[in-house]
């Protein structure tokens, strides 16, 4: 059952570890087939030089696991809370970056501070509040996809493909595995400048028009960056 | 038209990739046919890894496309704005190289702090002025070229071949697209040592005397660096 | 005597210079024959590439060469020393690598800043005291071992497999050779992110409930990640 | 003459890429034949890449040039004062590599923060004084050698292989090319711990007695690292 998926999924992952977002086995990438809602996500703990896309696990849209012999990454129920409660989304990652994992573990929202930022997060990433004692001793990774969606009320989660997770790391997402891989090196690229922004003495945010500029030309029916 | 010249366009646009001055497709590299002043410039938005020589675009001096099926980069009418005004120049690159947007996204000009920058900058590379509404909001790209002309009244842009986009990032410009890599290169290493000096906390850029000897060793009549 | 642990000591230190913890000859890991209680380690001084595995040497558990001609690392006292007084170890890795050392050279502890400390190390990780002039000029590898026991009054070593040795650089252990190396790969991504964690103001590490979620989620019998 | 000196130096300039000390042609590596006194030394601006054993220069003792068409590296004046007043070395190299640079721009000298500083060099790394505006506009190579000899004036230049040239970089120096590189190499390496040292607030170099320790486990009468 969706043998190519797998082999995006397997993809994905891996273009995790070329990126250098994740050593060991400290990450995880899964995409959402459109049709059943189904969702293949990587096992738990497998290294990634031995991972084959059989490896692969599918879980239905309320998590329970359909396909596959080992155990999926123990971060499925959030990337499962995220694909429900995200309209439109089709891949998440979760990694332990260490520029993003740095602004998480500050527990601070990455600010947008120039066009590169724009590009692609149309405002800060937002920093998720703390889970309390209940919710990490509970049901700790369906939690931490609520506290997610409960960050994302009143924002746009289309238009900001990203959160950081206060004492832990990023989670993003996009329209499949690989864009939402692609937002991970990105947000990876921002929190890297931005940390030293913060060094060099800067507060402010870009202008808002300088953001709307940037984000439209590259998103949205106004658009005119790359081929048609 | 211009078979070479698109090799060697193509050739600045990858030395981007290698130098690890650009991921993804932020970043472009253009060079001007002296004789004609036609600009071949790279398209907008493809992968560096599938770029060929065929898709680099011709532009007339105005900016016109006068070849290729692809569209140019949506940064060309910059390129454009700069071999128009910069005499003497051949060859532009715009980069968001992690250092020197660090030091553009803080607004900031990167002081001659050490030989380093001296050899290649004579002086402060400066920070453009930050764009109006009304300048991002018209026709932004080329806006974003008069304000780095406008950033040089006073200043030799020969002597001093790179700016700093405020909130943006570096635009550097050279003899030829391979020169204009160079200083890419050469700015993006002074960046960092520059971010270096700040937390140390050095104010001061090195004396003038000292900058004149280095400048002058590599340029000019008096230079005596390398073979004749 | 011992050649598959000779290999597999061996496979350790290659595997320190492949995750760039250790330049030139600046680090050296050790593995326990848990039977003979024999100790195998590196010769001091030896470059990495021209390393064998019969160039391994074999102590015993008083440090004693029992095997090899080479002169063991100049560390193996220290090594001898761990083995011997923390129980259940059964590997040993020391490194010059340059963010846990940069903790250790600031003489300060590294704290539990994130859940991606708290997966292995479950609380700080603890700078020893410095040693005093007496231990320098004493039996200084074996009072090193000793402070870093000493350090562990009240800890429990296994749970907190790493320690900062003051003014120098840091020390891990493991249940064999390949797990030492682990987990100073391991410390070495935190003690970076832990860097940056200071320097965007951060004071306090993660709440003790997060801590305990992330080590148990990895360590002991209600453990949930990875594949049974 | 002296072709297999030319190899040697020639790698000695290949191994400063290797280590990522020297990008285009920012640094020269040169050695001294000890029975003739000549020096062999690359030539001046030409590409890494490109250089042969044949493209090296031989000098005599006082710097003149006795075999070879190129023209040697400009900082020729500078390693020839060296050898000229420091006894007993063979070696010498020059970089801008980016954390020892960072210090000689801040025109700081470097502490020894730690033991892998203590293990090559016994006591701070001296950052030379300012060249006047007469010494730079004079005989600017050459009196930048006299001055880093002033630097060591009550300094044991063997014990402490090294200085940081100010607003300039570091030039290192070995009882051979290879060593001399090796020396820029760890240099590098201590630069980069000091700097994250100073921004987590060290202010203290580490105490005598353990200085003694490390460097004397290293070098003299009773050092015992590595193999007799």
């Amino acid at each position: 059952m969706h043998e190519q998926l797998k082999e995006k999924v397997l993809e994905a992952n891996l273009a995790l570890v070329k990126h250098k977002l994740v050593i060991f086995t400290w990450g995880n990438a899964s995409e959402m087939d459109p049709e059943t809602g189904h969702i293949v996500i990587k096992p738990s703990g497998v290294a990634y030089e031995r991972m084959t896309a059989g490896d692969m696990l599918v879980l239905d849209g309320d998590g329970n696991q359909i396909e596959g012999k080992l155990k999926p990454s123990s971060d499925a129920p959030t990337h499962v809370a995220l694909y429900k409660q995200f309209k439109g989304i089709g891949g998440v990652v979760h990694t332990h970056s260490e520029w993003a994992t740095s602004w998480a573990q500050a527990g601070l929202p990455l600010p947008p501070f120039g066009t590169t930022h724009a590009d692609y997060f149309y405002g800060a990433v937002p920093c998720a509040r703390p889970l309390t004692k209940e919710e990490v001793e509970g049901d700790y990774e369906l939690n931490t996809g609520n506290v997610i969606v409960e960050t994302f009320s009143g924002l746009d989660h289309l238009a900001i493909p990203g959160v950081l997770v206060h004492g832990h790391g990023p989670f993003t997402w996009g329209k499949d595995g690989a864009d939402a891989v692609h937002n991970s090196v990105v947000l990876e690229e921002v929190a890297k400048m931005a940390f030293r922004n913060r060094v060099l003495g800067k507060q402010e945010p870009i202008e808002q028009f300088l953001l709307d500029k940037h984000y439209q030309r590259k998103h949205g029916d106004n658009s005119y960056y790359g081929q048609a």
